[in-house]
């Protein structure tokens, strides 16, 4: 028996949306993602605030291509929390085995989206581990976060680029 | 209830041995493969053979990150072959979303394990769809490919590479 | 001696200008980029006119890390043009080597800002050489354009990339 | 007047020699890059030694991906200090441009070549800037080293992503 698509695929705006739903049923709100980027830019740029931070947040959340490692992402986690992969690949991904990279690959494909310029902020928030990353990493809960610890982290470093590339064209104008 | 780690993780072998056994599985031959790498690089290295192509598929598949994304990719086939993906991501993977790009996001990972050489190739084959790629490609058994056949160009696009790489430090010795 | 560095760095405005007089100076202009984009997607767009193909062209050029590629990359085709690379570098570049992979590395730094959906059409058409890639792939009329021709490449299926997902968000509105 | 190649392109031995050479031109010592991968995993790898980060140093600047970044990264660094580049990239590489990431794209295509795991350490010590990379990061006496610190930091965390990938193997044998 043949899989059926649809008959439309889903619009951007509802896949967007979904983006959104999926975030906050995982735990993760938007002003958490945005508090890291305020932690990535603050010394950098002294006059920055909380909103400005959010706004490049959600600005990135619109690109399909951060919506797509998004789903992907945490469909794994999802799947690894109800042990529906396949093994080794469940093992690897409820362990967060350092050798499996491919949420690191994911991570790339938001962070390429703006530029190599914030793949040093992702490669520190991702050691150093500052608020809801510290959360999404503590393995004592039950919850599985393998991708999206990664992907936050990769939104946060986008959005601290995208704010640096705006600043530059508001002073210049 | 939390998810358990097995108690020890697969081993390097273990790992490679599946993914051999999951390609078989998804009904590509290492052969096939090694065809598409004779296809690529026929016109360009004359006295080339079947089985240095075999040869160096196979030592593609050797590296750890050519199996992280073999495992990851056929397992999101698998389930999209019995539609245990959430909306809106199984339509996409069953429609193969031309704005969809996970399944490019992990055929680069496998091809930068050999340098940005094998780019083009890859992405030539993807466009052409010689050998085992049209039969990867055709909509209308009911297998769902949408990551495999990108993986299979990206794995022997990877060869093509590496043979370039080997054949010049064999005319030099 | 320390070298200086200007008062104040060139303005996003200047860098944009720039980047569109050296490709003039290089030989290539937008139109020809446009017509790679529109043999890239006629058959898949059935009423795509030229003019679209051209707007979306000059709208990937808008974007600082593609500015940043093809300042880097016409920067080293001219110094080898002049003689003025170190060894082995020249010769690799001049000899356009199949294993110096910056070219494409410059040009994946293009693709990515895209999402991956462009690396396929970049990798077709690099191969393929349609239109102006055929000219500067031409070795015999002194000029050099081992980076150019691969970033004329990447910039034409960004903007077949970019016209895609503006499609899909156009039928939805 | 056409530039002519050479008779016969540089072997992979002699580009690898010429690596070598110019990273010590450059001051940068092996030695100086195996610290960072200690430091990078000393707490991981508690019987870690500074020869096998050394080992694994020495096998990361063997790949030609890893020259071909090195030989472009270095050569662009020499002629920012001798002016020999076109504005604005003259100025762009001299003040090390937050918004210049063409040194991060090349450090990519080397961290590329052991997967993504090597991703995070690039970031974390590129922002905190231990040992060597402090000195190439000073700004103050007249050298510039625009690309070469993050070439560093690429190498040190890709033999930190070898060393693990090694270890593993090592364990199961």
């Amino acid at each position: 028996m043949k899989v059926q698509m649809k008959e439309v695929p889903a619009t951007e705006r509802e896949v967007h949306q979904i983006c959104l739903d999926w975030l906050k049923r995982r735990g993760v709100s938007l002003n958490e993602i945005a508090e890291l980027t305020f932690y990535l830019q603050k010394d950098l740029v002294p006059d920055i605030t909380p909103e400005e931070c959010l706004h490049h947040v959600k600005q990135v959340i619109e690109k399909r291509e951060v919506q797509n490692a998004l789903l992907t992402g945490i469909q794994m986690d999802v799947l690894a929390e109800r042990e529906q992969l396949l093994e080794p690949l469940q093992d690897m991904v409820v362990r967060d085995e350092c050798l499996y990279g491919i949420d690191e690959v994911l991570s790339l494909a938001i962070l390429n989206v703006y530029g190599s310029i914030g793949l040093t902020n992702y490669g520190f928030i991702d050691r150093v581990k500052p608020g809801v990353l510290a959360r999404l990493n503590n393995k004592n809960d039950g919850e599985i976060h393998t991708f999206l610890d990664d992907l936050v982290g990769a939104i946060a470093a986008s959005a601290a680029a995208r704010l640096a590339h705006n600043r530059k064209k508001q002073q210049e104008e």
